[in-house]
């Protein structure tokens, strides 16, 4: 009996051995981001350290769109909202003559998108309203369990980073919080991401349109209108984090202009601060672009990110596999 | 030495004991309302119940004023904002003949609250707005630290209820995540609800001004604005869960048919779903309104509760004691 008490024990311990030994970020090269990322939790986390956190104050940011997962060749909600419009072109007649509509009609993105951002605004009111909260949330879902991306073929929740899906895992590990703070749209991601990310839906910040409570026969419901109420990008992203966290974050994952202010906003902040961009260099497994790229487009950040103590991912360098490994 | 741990197992065993029998909801009296929590809340832990809930939608939302700290005479924001009317009168001059302001500044609080919620929300523009997100954090830190209730002439902060902070840590305990839903500002219970009830600030739902993100002589800030950006009052109530929590909470904590809407979308979800509303019937050791009050009015809630199945605490009878035990 005492022999086996024993061997149990050591067994345990031995498990406990292993699993520390494991490696949780194993989808990274041990390059320069990787020692980074490690040094900083252990000297935040480690107990009696000057720069320990505790524990409430363990907040990440994750950027979504080229920070989680893949955002070529343009948003994958663009790609939804154009799917949207030619579901409901029955209903909408007039938008057979009417810009931008028409041109998604037939086929022609780039013309669609020549409005910039208001015509990409005016095409998401006009298919991500009019409908209950739950209802929205049903279509992200069934649209996600089908489409599939044009040039991978992947659906698009396979084309999210393995070594991100690591990463949010390892602060996790480390008692952090970790939240998306993304310009995507709020009730977009969250139908998804907690099944994906392992983010619960109270810690998803996003763009979003004014709703609405109701009662509908007795039901309570919640209305979406086609008004904008928030754009959670650039210089909208610190507010959306103070609006929705209320503290500042110790650590910040980005990787275009868009991100620049909340890693600006993080890492000015008093005492251990980190702050992340994915640079996109792998034209090969992914796709390469930075300064010039309509999409997702890194241009400050690389200017700056030396001086201000930013890590730069070398996409190609450093991570030993891009997408995420599904199980089959 | 053998039974040296012998005798150390068995003393923790009957601290476990003790620490298992001690009851979490001690200020409660064992009348129906207490009954109704607990039954609910081993109903949704329990594993193996048909209404077990997982722990990621163990969602409880909680109103602030008049359900975890007092509301009488008036909502304590409403007294910040006249101490800061008076403490900002000799920068702004010109509110000596401007009501609402002229009336704070005689101490004629009833003429100046004669405007409604239209002359208190001028008010709060008025004394709110103007600031780093920072400085008004301190601002209403200092006020708490220092200013005493016109009646009690206790600290604000010592004036919330005894019974509702254990049923908050009795839910914790049970891996419910606690939010606050209050018509109140969300900047002005940030700085202090983690310490007295144990709210981290990303769990704290409020109404709000709109803030911009800029840059001042190197160093970003986020400035408050003169600007309404959300009532989270009545209907508002349910829009601020969606928006911050994206996700129906499982039980809803009120008072007031402010609250009414909450409670209304919390129970409505499919499952098992609780709401209870704090009658304030006690004029003696706080005190006693409903349906007249000017603050707190609870009318349409006193009508629905019992068909609505809303467990209904009648202060006076249910609660042993009502304000935070303090230690001195």
């Amino acid at each position: 009996m005492k022999r086996l008490v024993t061997n149990s024990l050591f067994a345990l311990l031995l498990l406990a051995n292993a699993s520390a030994a494991a490696d949780p970020l194993r989808s990274w090269n041990d390059t320069a981001p990787k020692k980074a990322i490690v040094a900083f939790v252990e000297r935040v986390t480690k107990p009696g350290s000057a720069d320990y956190v505790p524990v409430a104050r363990r907040i990440a940011v994750f950027d979504n769109d080229g920070t989680l997962w893949a955002e070529q060749p343009m948003y994958f909600q663009a790609l939804f909202i154009f799917d949207r419009i030619k579901q409901l072109a029955p209903q909408n007649p007039e938008w057979k003559k009417k810009e931008p509509f028409a041109s998604v009609l037939k086929g022609d993105l780039g013309t669609a998108l020549a409005g910039g951002e208001k015509a990409l605004l005016e095409m998401a009111m006009a298919t991500h309203a009019g409908m209950t909260t739950d209802e929205f949330s049903k279509i992200v879902t069934d649209w996600l369990a089908t489409a599939k991306h044009p040039k991978t073929g992947q659906t698009y929740t396979e084309m999210v980073y393995q070594p991100m899906l690591e990463l949010l895992a390892y602060l996790r590990a480390n008692k952090f919080k970790t939240f998306i703070i993304s310009g995507g749209g709020i009730e977009f991601m969250r139908p998804w991401v907690e099944g994906v990310y392992g983010i619960p839906p109270e810690q998803v910040v996003g763009s979003s349109i004014k709703t609405k409570y109701e009662v509908r026969d007795g039901k309570p419901v919640i209305v979406r209108l086609p008004e904008l109420n928030f754009i959670d990008d650039k210089a909208g992203k610190p507010v959306g984090i103070n609006q929705h966290i209320g503290r500042r974050p110790i650590m910040a994952f980005g990787n275009s202009d868009g991100d620049f202010e909340m890693l600006e906003w993080t890492t000015a902040g008093q005492a251990a601060r980190f702050g992340l961009l994915v640079h996109h260099t792998d034209g090969e497994r992914e796709w390469a672009y930075d300064r010039k790229s309509r999409i997702g487009k890194l241009d400050k950040g690389l200017d700056e990110a030396q001086e201000r103590g930013w890590v730069l991912v070398n996409m190609r360098e450093d991570w030993k596999t891009i997408f995420r490994k599904m199980e089959k």
